[in-house]
């Protein structure tokens, strides 16, 4: 599951060498299966703009190549000898965690996620000691699931159930559990979706799937928030009331009738205008990872019993239960797929928040039509 | 409960004329008991900053006079015929609220803080039709405690359990449920204090309320967080330890070391820095009523999953509730009684942000020897 430097290139890997949004098709090794690891040849790789702010360096990456992805499907190769939960052959997905320490608080409570040494599916630095598998990567980040395989521990690998197209299961791991993780706390756990209303900020991947699973769930309705009014055809093909938030008169008009928002969009914009729109003891859900701070006041929340709450994805336990939801209620993220070659034009695109660059997944199997690039891995690995 | 402009004014008050922070005593009339109505003698009332508040216009108060107050104690004189909870003679509280509509789903669920037809003991104008005892008055305001008598539908009206001092019950109903509310539901109702922290932002009449609370539910330890050492050495007598947040390296030293903070400030401060206090799934509870926004980042409360939180005092059966659980663990706030003669400065001391002016308590039967306005009274009435 990382880089090592003195190990076999075992895996090929689509990923940036700089912060210049360009991806490269380069070799990587993969570590050898340990006793309690699962190693996996991707199918499919998700394309998330979380990708985008890694490989740029916005969230502290200082060592390149590195390859993005955790929305990764595939299939199980090899097992080690203690692992118990997986077989050769079976359909497997891993999303953005790969290691934590299983000691703490949080990993015994099943919130992996929330562990202070997490260890990312890629950008991450292995921790000193950290698994036997991984003794030989030290200092060196993980890589992600742009790539043609990853070894990973039994315990970060989920089983995609029947039903689930591999072409879209690993987005299911990002975006999916990002917004059924806040939905089944605010819905599903309080009684399900009958007489609830949902609002989403943005209708990109993470809104798109959150209509999907806010559907499944029974809610009431669904009214997408939006800037502008580009996407409402679509938003009601899917069923959904549709609201240019920009306009105050809507805002007015939808005042205090949501019982959650779910704000998944990463560019910075007004939060303090939209919040109005839940009702009493809602909750406004962060997912975006907006880096410029936001202003809210302490009245409006007070008065309306209202609460901001930051989502990161969802532990281990709660992803794999959402994976069975989405079996069992059809639920299918609409991503396109796209040849590897196609990739790097899709990140750009990506990078500069151009909406026509969400949802896309990359067909891994591609990648081995690509040129290796070698000269330019050699200048950058030191 | 209401001033009734041509009934017999009937008890006497002590209140603002203007947003100058001046009280005068003077007459007001009480309604008469209607059916569901307990009339209750007041014998104290506890002054709160939102009274400065509220009389100060900065709530939206736009007719004068006024009594405020709403932290009040006192012994049931007469009771409706329809009244089943209280009997005449027994101690009883009345808090921030009146009235609400008792059917929305707020209501419903004794949430009725969160009612939008909510009228509070004082400040509020009546709605059209709003029970019997209220049809003379509408368009006028609801008055406060600050008054010899109040009428009350007894749904309103709480029960003091033996054991709590009479001076001091009527806290309880204000900065009591206050803070008891966020605790019972990140504390008590998760499993109760063993193993948990919590930090309070501020010292006043609220962080000494949560001190008391939060250690009669048993938490580890709770840590005042407060931009100067002055009230230090009072806060270490309460066994409480004590961090100076204006210092960077403090708050460094306490980073993830709390599961609930309650802010109780309520001039504008920086909640950002205050947030990583916080473990991972921790909740920040707003408590101070800052007219002026906050900004905070979508990050690092994503990564962290947290929760910034609005409280509003808390529903009527969570408030006797509050009550007897004061009663069993004898938390008794320490406030000061005062003579109604010294509550103009009390009250213009509050209003300077003076800290010395926190925890008063009026004593109302002083309130007959104070000289009875009326040239002022009548300038301002229309």
């Amino acid at each position: 599951m990382a880089t090592l430097s003195n190990a076999t290139k075992n895996a090929l890997a689509l990923g940036s060498f700089d912060t210049q949004a360009d991806l490269y098709c380069f070799e990587i090794a993969r570590p050898e299966v340990g006793p309690n690891d699962v190693a996996i040849d991707i199918q499919y790789c998700g394309m998330c703009h979380s990708d985008c702010h890694a490989c740029n360096g916005d969230w502290g990456l200082d060592s390149w190549p590195i390859a993005p992805g955790h929305e990764i499907a595939g299939i199980v190769t090899a097992i080690g000898s203690s692992v118990s939960k997986f077989k050769v052959g079976e359909n497997v997905g891993v999303g953005c965690m790969i290691e934590s320490c299983r000691n703490c608080d949080m990993c015994q409570d099943g919130l992996e996620q929330l562990c202070p040494n997490l260890i990312l599916t890629y950008g991450s630095v292995f921790p000193k000691g950290k698994g036997d598998n991984m003794k030989d990567a030290e200092g060196n980040h993980t890589n992600g699931g742009y790539s043609t395989a990853i070894t990973v521990n039994e315990h970060f690998v989920f089983h995609i159930p029947e039903g689930i197209d591999m072409k879209y299961a690993g987005i299911l791991l990002c975006a999916g559990i990002t917004t059924y993780s806040p939905l089944n706390r605010h819905i599903l756990q309080k009684g399900g979706g009958k007489g609830k209303k949902v609002a989403i900020v943005g209708f990109g991947g993470l809104g798109q799937m959150a209509i999907k699973l806010a559907k499944a769930m029974g809610v009431d309705s669904v009214t997408i928030l939006s800037r502008n009014d580009k996407k409402k055809e679509q938003a009601i093909k899917l069923g959904c009331e549709y609201i240019v938030h920009s306009n105050e008169e809507n805002i007015k008009a939808a005042i205090r009738s949501c019982d959650v928002v779910l704000d998944t969009v990463s560019a910075p914009h007004d939060i303090a205008s939209l919040l109005p729109v839940l009702k009493a003891g809602g909750t406004y859900v962060l997912l975006g990872a907006v880096g410029k701070p936001f202003e809210v006041s302490a009245m409006p929340m007070i008065f309306n019993y209202y609460t901001i709450e930051g989502s990161p994805i969802g532990g281990v336990p709660e992803t794999q239960e959402m994976l069975e939801f989405c079996a069992k209620h059809k639920v299918v993220p609409e991503y396109r797929v796209i040849d590897a070659k196609e990739a790097n034009q899709q990140f750009k695109a990506m990078m500069n928040g151009e909406s026509l660059a969400d949802r896309c997944v990359i067909d891994i199997a591609t990648l081995k039509n690509l040129e290796v690039v070698e000269s330019k891995l050699d200048s950058c690995s030191a």
